[in-house]
């Protein structure tokens, strides 16, 4: 099976289908990009063993960087970075209860020795995951490079925008 | 009263009936394992004595296990186990405002001398809880254990299965 | 190397040996009710592999119940409960910087499918997971069932000569 | 047992005589003030008959306001507000981990129909317990009342007097 | 204006009319028991000058017990307390955004001195606010304590009723 | 274009025109007391150089007070704060995940050298951060100074009214 | 009493002198910027009186800023702004159980219509509390304005050099 | 200034020295691994000009990664983020009153656009910080790779290694 996907520099792992929903800005950061990149449910505690079969052979399947959103005790993205060298990003999903400290916690306190680079809970998280990705990426492909920077100088000019047009209607001058 | 319900051996008790939707997924569990079961509400404030009889009496009765759902100041789980030797194991359910954390540490937080063995909150928390009886149920029935085996070996295949098809439908290949 | 500990009915583990120091309590009740245990070093995160191995090979070897202690993004007794259908007891060992609280929601809220019996924080919940393996294993064993019948009355005669002692050391009846 | 300790009109319940030291201003409030009280070690979990028996017959043997401090999963103030129609007081105790949120949840957050009235954590809530207590007695005892009312003047003296002193050697009035 | 009102043993006070809500249960309980209760909009911060003028008086008008609801810095009942020697007994009202943490802090976190008796966040602390009243009140009132023992046991017997009806619907017990 | 805008007293800031919701009271309250103010949308991330060009020049362009909005990571009033040398008072916007712990904690616990003054989450901060910048500009100004204290006066009269009414409406007297 | 300490242009305040120790450095800050300020203790919840006396006469006394610093359920801050309409400072108190989480949510957490600017919790918020003191004052005095700025650029200054000592001391080149 | 320090890969900021001793093992991990770093003491709100020159040049300089160390509302690696393409790593530095939570929301919930890997709190998370710069950095240069494959396969054999010698002296076999 771990055969299969080759050419995908991304893996984009979560325990449910129910996540997908939570990294499709994600997904569409990547493809916007260019980013060839799998999509991937796969649990620590229900599919333990593919789990590991996965992330063990993630690397020579020519993946760089591991995402990996998991919710409650998140255990997904830490059993991932225990089994492989590559970078892996987590995205702590929201959960019911208490909205998303446990998987905060359960992802961002790894103990030393192995590490997991954390987002944002939810849909920001996500989105950033997607942009922690590229910027790795980048560090060896100027082309990609370029576009990250092209990325951030239109985000920039989105709040520029924004702020002209929110500044001229919303601002109050008549002062006596 | 306590004289009723013979062969039961899992009990599960709340403490209000606006407690059976958390729990049904646990009874339908128990069901689906055959393993006969009641459903008892009890209040360790509002019927105290009932809950101390019922305590009391549960082994005797031919109880096994009993699992006890309970939200807020949630005392029913400890002062269950305060008056029984069996295990007991508590679900704490999420509260309006709280969102069950006030739940959880109540019944988590257990001094030394009485132990519950503590799910997590709500819906996940009750399955886990049947689930969780079965493998101590299971530890003197083979049958039972090769039911839990296959329970997880079915769980396996849904993720593998759903893994399939998510792979197949929102990978991303085209790279240039 | 897992043939070797024959005879355990528990099995203690822990990711480092300095949570030794919080299970001595555990390890001293076992031994009391002169229950056999083994004492393992193994971690979800540095040792994948061997964490695997021991919990699928546990039951085989004749252990009943496993206890695991844990701290921080707490994955081991969620990681073996994920390989095994023997009960699991997790014990949420105190953090430096958040108190446990990363430790105990990365163990308690285990997502539906694969349940944990959480105990308290630190060294109550220790020793508290002793007393819970011994409830379970009293279920099929008379004998052990009525010591620990012993050691709940014990517990009780010592709540009891306590408050007579402070009540008469401490109460103050000059009204007037 | 329950029959002796007459005459006491507060009781001050703990679940260990570690907690004497937290309550120790209480004592010393009550028998400022003259007020008969007996101190008592009872345990919801280690010993609930004892607890339960206690709350029955409170109210019989002429006790009038219960102060109950406990910590962890805090179950005592409860179960004895359970069990009595006298008001209970409680305290929650600080604990190590979680620095005394899990005592205060348990005890604060009580379901509708068994209400404790619930002080601030440790020994400032210790000291509020006793004139808690006070202002309940002093509803039906007007020389109590008075008391209360020169306590109250000599807290507001002592801040007065603080504030002279430390205006006069802490103020800094050399503008220019 | 502090002359009015005359009779009311207990005084119902809270910030906003926004609140009258949560309190309803309240009133509710006070008038089943025949308990004269004033209902008072009060603001520790909007209508300071009252909210001292009204704890100043409260007493002297015949009010025996305050209840204050309030929520985020929720200052009222600590003020209140601040100004009479009465039972003050403390609402702690949700929040949006912190969910009624702030308002339960703000509440019972009282300094030493000056005691608030904290009930459960929201409808269920008020409906104890009125249970806690009764109690206090009910302590030189014996038709008062019958009745207090009569609601008691209304409530046990209704969780009885519920326990009969849904332990024969939802139990099961076919083991083969 | 940090020369525009000339006149405005106050500079309402926030990351995203998704914040205008959350201050529109703020910028009536500013409006009715006839300070003129400017609303502007800077984003600490994403249009760094932007936000710090505007904290350099605020002052010198006139302005007196910068009120600035922000949610998640909230890194906008600390990094305004840290380019001028003019109050800064912060909002924190709620968020979905955290409830705005998140912002609350990113915005008030500025490291000692640069403060921001915090306001509660959401539209209570926001409606307070007017309040607090009148209270600021009144220093120096006795006709705006007339105003906030009959604001308050107002906010009295309307609690006292309140109060009026709901005293009538809802108080119980027919004690037997 | 009221009537002394004339001059004072801030105004330091909290309920009790152990918390001096917290505020010592807003003092030195102060005293080295040579803005006149009286240190007083006063007591929202033991000295009510003479806090809402010093609230209400701060500003004909020459006042202009309130600093004030309180600690659990911090009511001093808010009955302080509610007396007056001068800007008011809160420094939240850490407290020795839940670590000044208390203090903070209770004085930032103001509702609509008094605000309090809040500062950090401990120390830092102390320094911060001056220096935002400064900040104000300095609207209307160009000389104070000046030396705001020489003060941060003296903190930059130190970070500078610091920045240049560490890197040469710390950092590693020997790549090969 | 940014012209020096030519030939680091990795830049480990702080915003003051006292971080040194949460950062050192972090330094020893890159110096073992001969990966040549600077150290940088730069604040987002006291040096900000330097913090943002910083972040704009280090990709220039050759730094593939930028390690950032804060506390508190702890701004800088998401400043820093905010004004360079390369990936920045964060770790929270716990904190003396909310003991790391404030930093640790503060650095991992960015706001969708601009990504921090965070890491744990305190020297496991800087620990980490290290480990994860080297994934990333062995993404291209195989050495490195096996480098880290063999550190992976180091702290294995020590677990192993302290298995052994735990097993051997704490387990209990004398079963009767």
């Amino acid at each position: 099976m771990e055969k299969r996907n080759k050419g995908a520099l991304v893996s984009v792992v979560m325990g449910s289908d129910s996540d997908l929903e939570i990294v499709e800005d994600a997904l569409e950061i990547l493809k916007d990009f260019k980013i060839p990149y799998e999509v991937r449910i796969i649990s620590a505690h229900r599919s333990p063993d593919e789990a590991i079969e996965f992330a063990k052979r993630a690397k020579e399947r020519g993946v760089k960087v591991i995402i990996a959103a998991a919710g409650g005790a998140a255990h997904l993205p830490g059993v991932i970075a225990a089994n492989t060298e590559l970078p892996v990003i987590g995205i702590p999903v929201e959960t019911e209860a208490l909205k998303g400290m446990d998987s905060l916690l359960s992802i961002v306190q790894m103990p030393a020795g192995v590490p997991v680079g954390t987002m944002a809970l939810g849909k920001a998280g996500a989105k950033n995951s997607a942009l922690y990705a590229l910027r790795i990426l980048a560090l060896e492909d100027k082309e990609l490079n370029s576009q990250v920077i092209k990325y951030k100088e239109k985000m920039r000019k989105m709040v520029k925008d924004k702020d002209r047009e929110v500044s001229r209607k919303y601002s109050f001058y008549s002062h006596e």
